[in-house]
């Protein structure tokens, strides 16, 4: 099998040279300008042909505008990206597409980090940036004044707080939350607690609003103490169930903000010898491929991180079309600001009930 | 908080314009040519500066040659970059080194795809490459004939046979099906199964082959018929369990190809009345955060993914250095085609021993 072989990256220059023209003339015979007679024209073409020289997607980049490159901006061990699925459903979507992405991680969200990576992006002259870094205390406020306009490219941010002027695509948290103890509280339970994701997350505040609207809903307002802060990380899951009963001594349900605190939950409970769900009932959030199979089985929410990416990606391309005042592909039909929301999948960690208190 | 703004791409074409002078000045000021006179020089930075022209990264890179990007090709459902942790690994190091990544999903593994795709980063000029597509059949059979050195940068490939001539970055999986199946042994199992991952996988080949060098050293060789192919997700693990049991009525281990597998085992195995590890000891690949939290705790191998996205990176910086007879970075002294190697994490999935039979 033979592959590309044999050109050491041939210059522009070689061909200008070969061919005893300027590199500007050999630029305009690569980019089809009509500025060029047909003799020089043809020379070049022989001259480009002899050197094996490969017309740089660059160099028509320079020309045309277009980088066919989407820029992603995530935020390692943090973001929604990194959970591998969601990242999957953005290169599949943008390889369907004829997009590559560059992906640029973010370490710290500061005004001149934020400025930095624009930068970075301009001059990489991306087609248009998926902001996938997490919401985190006022990581996003430079959305809030920012005139995206004035940006060479438009920019879609996942999972954010929705701002007027800015393209998101997120999950309804708040949502999840109500629908999640709605869940419980159906079961009969009433000392509903819950161990959240990081307490500065936008996402983790939406939750805790959500769980603490449907307490309230049902006349409990006050099990809205029974709050605990952890990490998303399995290793805050049994210290958040041991500290929860500690504040709640009756707690008879935890609704969990990952499905992997959720196991850390029921190793925990398996441990302290509490019955699951008939003395505790556990439920998280995610719907991992794992989650069906514990002991037992996890009931938990879907959310399609896949998804989410997808419609983000189908988005920012119809925004790069507008732009250019190009027809955009009928995939790329996505409404404004577009919101997901999870779907409860109920199983044994919960399913079996207690006799309802009231 | 003002960002970059303002700018709607200005470009070389119109600061030439406003200068009176060609695109090539522009270019040669932009660059720091010396043929170009200080009067002329002084115009063209001014009119840059008037118009906020932000000298573009690939202009710079069209004349340097030089695109600070790394190219990965990877394989979306199936490759170790979509585990998150790897892909986070690499993109830390990128960071970390100055590098942007350019990630492009590979499809399928024939050989105009391969083409395809090496035409691609050529064209957009990236530094190196780090082939990440799992090795399955013969989808690197086109690395074993292809002169690498003709290609315009250098290549590593992540967990791939080693190959004359190849930079490769990967574990032996060989020793890692050893050493799972000589813990086994110790413990007194005798009739040891093994559910794999896909059997046309490279890395699914090895761990078959030490699991089998294993047991003919135990004087166990006919248990070596004790395989179960899985495909390394959750569902696979339980009927692989039952089928393990159909072939082996009389099976007291199994060392199962992933992690997720291994759920789908403990699953079943609690479902058939089966004592882990009593009746069944049970361990798995990849030592996942939540092994330890799995009932009973999962005994596992340690497949540090993220270092060995970080080690390739390195080493591809060292080769791209090397072209340029540029001095690398310290930390880029890494040694040809280095191998990693799995760590044993005994657990009570296998903790505690039956009465050894011999």
């Amino acid at each position: 099998m033979t592959i590309p072989g044999g050109d050491k990256r041939v210059t522009l220059a070689d061909v200008a040279k070969l061919a005893g023209v300027s590199k500007q003339t050999v630029s305009r015979v690569v980019n089809g300008s009509a500025h060029v007679t047909e003799d020089t024209r043809e020379r070049v073409l022989h001259c480009i042909e002899t050197l094996g020289f490969r017309p740089s997607a660059l160099a028509r980049q320079l020309s045309t505008g277009r980088s066919q490159t989407i820029g992603v901006v995530s935020n390692g061990g943090q973001g929604y990206l990194v959970t591998g699925v969601a990242y999957l459903g953005m290169v599949r979507q943008a390889d369907r597409m004829g997009y590559a992405l560059l992906i640029k991680e973010m370490v710290d969200f500061s005004a001149g980090s934020v400025r930095a990576m624009l930068d970075f992006l301009i001059e990489r002259q991306v087609d248009g940036v998926i902001w996938a870094g997490p919401e985190i205390g006022d990581s996003h406020a430079w959305l809030d004044d920012f005139d995206l306009a004035s940006l060479p490219m438009p920019l879609v941010a996942i999972n954010a707080k929705a701002r007027p002027g800015v393209d998101t695509v997120s999950f309804d948290n708040f949502e999840a939350g109500r629908l999640a103890t709605r869940h419980l509280l159906s079961l009969g339970r009433r000392n509903i607690g819950h161990i959240s994701g990081p307490a500065n997350r936008w996402v983790t505040q939406q939750r805790v609003e959500g769980w603490r609207a449907a307490l309230a809903e049902a006349g409990l307002p006050e099990a809205g103490r029974n709050l605990v802060e952890g990490d998303w990380d399995v290793t805050s899951g049994g210290p958040g169930l041991r500290r929860l009963r500690e504040i709640c001594p009756q707690l008879d349900a935890v609704f969990v903000g990952s499905d992997r605190m959720a196991i850390g939950v029921l190793a925990e409970a398996h441990r302290l010898g509490l019955r699951v769900p008939e003395d505790i009932a556990v439920m998280g959030v995610d719907n991992q491929p794992e989650s069906a199979f514990l002991i037992p089985p996890l009931t938990s929410m879907t959310q399609d991180t896949p998804r989410m990416a997808e419609v983000a990606l189908r988005l920012l391309v119809r925004r790069i079309c507008e732009r250019r005042g190009e027809p955009y592909p009928e995939a790329c039909a996505i409404p404004e600001s577009p919101v997901l929301y999870h779907d409860l999948v109920v199983r044994a960690s919960t399913l079996c009930s207690k006799s309802p208190t009231r």
